[in-house]
């Protein structure tokens, strides 16, 4: 498929706080202020299922979201990290890896289920700024090094 | 860490119908009369998060995750396959690899938000029934073939 789909938004437009950019894929920072260590790895290419990617993009994808989900482990300690690639709305492909604490208003259901308790802030309870959190993914995905 | 934890639910027991068993993990599908072709991918040894995972055994996960999805897509041609790794309630790594249809209680919302429609025997409405659905799920992460 070609890169560039008429309609789709994540061909159209970055989809978010634009935090670093590799040869096949954007890491973006969705802005939602109840769960504000959420990014988004999205594949340049327009493809909607992981599984239309080869071994290698696979591999490489992946590496991406590591390195996000490891940022937010070392840096934030959270209680969990989520990783999802749903596409149903958006059908391009796109990884959340969504940092997840036992005090936000979703925790344990999933950020798309039914609240569980009223949180002001959740920004200022992070470890770190957003700022701050970007440059680490920036850095680490530049990096990619993931554990390999 | 050890390969089972006292308490956790996945190490415990096998946590849904057997599809198929690998060296290092185990294919089961979700009793959910809702979502029936809901299958998940479970990691044998207890590891919470995905990035835990060595390179090598990240794309052997990610084989079998592919294997299940591509089995999905091309004996159900649904609207979607939704692909997360939440372990929120069961911290134990494990892939949620599920076919959505646009006619389904909660599409285009993931199965954990609202849901959109009532649907009846939406088991009936598969290309396939479950037990022909699992045999060839079970063909395909046998031979791990994916793509590459």
């Amino acid at each position: 498929m070609s890169d560039l789909q008429g309609g789709c938004a994540l061909c159209q437009s970055t989809g978010g706080v634009l935090v670093a950019t590799g040869p096949h894929w954007r890491v973006i920072r969705v802005e939602d202020p109840a769960f504000p260590a959420f990014y988004r790895v999205v594949w340049t290419e327009h493809v909607a299922e992981f599984s239309s990617l080869s071994g290698s993009a696979r591999a490489e994808c992946m590496s991406v979201v590591c390195a996000v989900e490891q940022v937010l482990l070392r840096v934030l300690r959270p209680t969990k990290v989520n990783l999802a690639a749903l596409g149903n709305v958006v059908p391009h492909l796109h990884w959340h890896v969504i940092a997840r604490f036992d005090w936000d208003s979703h925790f344990p259901q999933p950020i798309w289920g039914e609240a569980q308790r009223r949180v002001e802030s959740a920004t200022t309870r992070l470890a770190a700024t957003l700022p701050e959190l970007d440059h680490e993914v920036a850095t680490a995905v530049g990096d990619l090094s993931c554990g390999d």
